[in-house]
């Protein structure tokens, strides 16, 4: 049996979340107790060493960092499929997912967290408008690769989409309008019953 | 024939680089003209948004972000292999190649451009001193996952260690001195003929 290792109000845990729902593959849920600080505690950390989550554990295989662990679901649960059959859409995929990691996900995280967890007097406000404008930018060029398309390649729903469902939820908190192509893409995304399913408590 | 659009001085760049030589992959270079800002051109921007390099071009196809293209190279080109057989193995160099980017790489670059490129009363050595921290605590996780191994997955060379090389190269410029089996694990790196034929200039 697959157990994750998460936090419910963790957006990279959430990705996980969302390819196990779609995927249909039984798992048992592991709560650490962020709030408790379990996460930095040797038992959590012998886990994931960067003690972070999620954490894939099965049969005492480790894996963490949470587009490994869909690329892996995806390897070894290949029904139904969220990458498409070539080698090239598999790639462009990929792709997708690192540039959501690089260019969406580390930004969304400046703003999201002191927005949803800490009082305004401790927001680090020149760094969160930096990284207000570097999503701004990814956005813009997303819009034009998503013009015509419902989704980010082959126009089929994919791990891509995964990757960036948990973060564009909170564009509203993040005070972002996004650009067309993109609004209509999000608005897709997050209609889909697994993210339904997985959306946080507002 | 595939097309690497790269710059010789780009270390995302060197990854492709040293896999399309441990691979044996005829290929051609495109050099991108950085310097004179051709990058940030309509024409380079046609075929990267992001404006950066490497990007792979291959009848019409074009893949961007330098892991995704090594892991592309390796669907397409198997032999030699560079990651393990099973889909565990697979999926731990996959979770290392990304904690790369994501604790090293990015940190890197915060610290070498500026060192290899500008004059030093335009460096934010703040910024550098934080990235500097980043990258000493990666690297203790690192060593511990090292100790008594010659190379982080299945004890054999892979494309985590492509994605390592153009990095830990310039652990000196950085002033960061490796833990000891970071040490032995980057020497052995960088005494790859790939890596030796594809070094910057000093």
């Amino acid at each position: 049996m697959i157990k994750i290792h998460w936090h419910p109000y963790s957006t990279y845990s959430r990705r996980v979340m969302i390819a196990l729902l779609e995927k249909h593959i039984p798992h048992e849920l592991v709560t650490v107790d962020m709030a408790a600080r379990k996460h930095r505690e040797p038992e959590y950390l012998s886990v994931n060493p960067y003690g972070r989550v999620p954490t894939l554990e099965e049969d005492g295989f480790l894996l963490y960092e949470s587009n490994a662990i869909l690329t892996y679901l995806e390897a070894t649960h290949p029904e139904p499929a969220l990458v498409p059959a070539d080698a090239r859409g598999r790639a462009v995929v990929d792709m997708h997912m690192r540039l959501c990691d690089l260019q969406m996900a580390r930004q969304a995280g400046i703003i999201i967290f002191p927005k949803r967890f800490l009082p305004k007097e401790r927001w680090d406000e020149k760094a969160m408008a930096q990284a207000k404008g570097e999503i701004e930018r990814h956005l813009a060029i997303l819009d034009s690769q998503l013009d015509g398309r419902e989704y980010l390649v082959a126009d089929r729903y994919s791990l891509a989409e995964v990757s960036y469902t948990p973060f564009v939820q909170f564009l509203p908190v993040m005070e972002i309008a996004p650009p067309p192509a993109v609004a209509a893409w999000v608005a897709r995304m997050l209609d889909r019953p697994s993210a339904r399913q997985t959306a946080p408590a507002q």
